[in-house]
């Protein structure tokens, strides 16, 4: 199979939305931005051993690869449209790319998204998606605009992820259903799509938690130039990890990522907007503190402050 | 320094394009197309070892990186306005790093282009760079629109890049002056940009040469459902490469690659508009053929027919 077969067999197909104008197989592909909206365009590198585990299934690493990227234009409160791949292959293997193709076409499938380019290389096995959506101008939620007194909330369940990790890793011992969801969790994270998208206009600022609410609620604070309080026993565990919590303590809801759920601040005058429409959506949005004027995090279990054991994934700590 | 420090130090400029709302440091990069533009996306991953040797100079890995994905953009006859850079590093080496940024912002800067975001991880060396430009709706030059009867154009010279790979191996001895010249065509290659743009309305169909003529050419004709016929003596070769022919004959010219010239049809009723502008260029474009309805790619050796001894570099040739 030649690099050429290869794109042919696995990933070409028609574009079904119509702001793509030209699709894989050109120079490059062309798009029709829709009149007043901006392009949003987000990207992340996938390797293997570091973001997903050798050997790991390839429907997985397809689906996590978009997902992620997804999950960063739902927290700008964009709508997703299309998606370049660069995949890295150490050689050409018919059933991986057939199982990584599935995987890929299974979520971009559900949210009507399309493969519109990218490039095929032979190396070591990583994967680089670049995900562009539209939403229209001055919407767009930031980083950056969060303001003493608004609310910090969080979608879902925090440290979901983690415990599919621990339970892989054999650190923790689960019920085979609950580690099955779990595992699910980390292998296959759903973007919060629909709910970022809800929150355009309610938001002050947002980011998804991939390293961690730490160190991601960390950058809102740093881009608004706030700080945050954080109520430690507001956060939204699942009884999973509340049944192995005398084990793992706070840290892998705070610091270990991968979740993909969405953080976010409201002003306190939408507060009751946000409630309105929170019912809509069966993950939740939860309440877990306030933004302050006074720069860094602190974090209050009961009267104490704590202190996070670990804060955030960082590729490059020495 | 960790994933952020690396981030901010090295590739962290405030925008210049008016294009560019949000660059670098929030989820996603926001961009406000201009109206009537057609947004034209082009990626490529390089990776150590496949795209550029094992310690080759950060400066060129740089500089290369952003050519190869401005000439396609080129290509298309599309304006770059911004990239996103994803950086595979197996450490965070400041030197490295520090050579690599001056490289990729010198031609950045050489066509006012901005990085607008991206991603770093640590994993075996690799750079993938994803280009936006922009084009008037309708007017981007795709592959599929060369018709019989078309003349066959390429820009500047063949097989430089070639020479200098060639050179480095030891496979040819070329006087200093000759060898540099070639290996800065190898390593630092201008992509044919103001070209590209000036042969809007002109060309029928384009591509840059970067698996080599008959490679790049033959995706024309496959996308335009033609053939051709080029004439090997034609071919625009350097006085380097002439002085070498004994030894290398036609194959690196046709089938190396890595030339980033352009290759592009013009009708036959366009050819006077096109000798009116080519002046402008120092480059040149050169006559190498013309393209016929049945299929296939016929290179001519004066009265011979010429079969190419390699088809153009494909990643995963079994």
């Amino acid at each position: 199979m030649n690099e050429f077969d290869l794109i042919a067999q696995f990933f070409t197909r028609a574009p079904r939305r119509p702001e793509i104008v030209l699709g894989v197989g050109d120079d490059a592909a062309l798009l029709a931005p829709e009149p007043g909206t901006h392009l949003v365009v987000s990207t992340d590198t996938l390797i293997e051993g570091v973001h997903f585990a050798a050997g790991a299934p390839a429907f997985d690493v397809g689906y996590k690869a978009l997902a992620v990227n997804v999950s960063d234009l739902a927290a700008m409160a964009a709508r997703p449209i299309g998606f370049l791949l660069n995949l890295t292959l150490p050689q050409a293997d018919a059933a991986w790319l057939g199982g990584f193709r599935d995987g890929l076409f299974a979520l971009a499938d559900s949210l009507d998204v399309d493969l519109i380019g990218g490039d095929t290389v032979r190396g070591p096995l990583a994967v680089t998606i670049t995900a562009w959506g539209a939403s229209p101008a001055g919407t767009a939620v930031r980083r950056s605009g969060a303001r003493p007194g608004d609310r910090i909330y969080v979608s879902g369940r925090l440290g979901e992820a983690a415990l599919g990790f621990l339970s892989r890793s054999g650190a923790i011992t689960l019920s085979a259903e609950a580690r099955d969801a779990v595992r699910a969790r980390l292998d296959r994270p759903a973007p919060r799509l629909h709910e970022g998208l809800a929150l355009r206009g309610l938001a002050s600022a947002m980011i998804d938690i991939s390293d961690g609410l730490v160190a991601d609620l960390g950058h809102i604070l740093e881009a608004s130039a706030v700080g945050a309080e954080v109520d430690l026993h507001r956060l939204p565990l699942s009884d999973t990890y509340k049944g192995a919590f005398a084990t793992l303590g706070y840290d892998p809801a705070i610091g270990f990522g991968d979740d993909y759920e969405l953080c976010f601040t409201v002003p306190p005058d939408r507060g009751d907007a946000l409630a309105g429409m929170a019912s809509q959506f069966a993950c939740g949005f939860h309440d877990i503190g306030e933004i302050v004027a006074a720069p860094g995090l602190i974090l209050r279990d009961g009267g104490k402050i704590y202190t996070a054991g670990r804060g955030g994934y960082d590729h490059f700590r020495s």
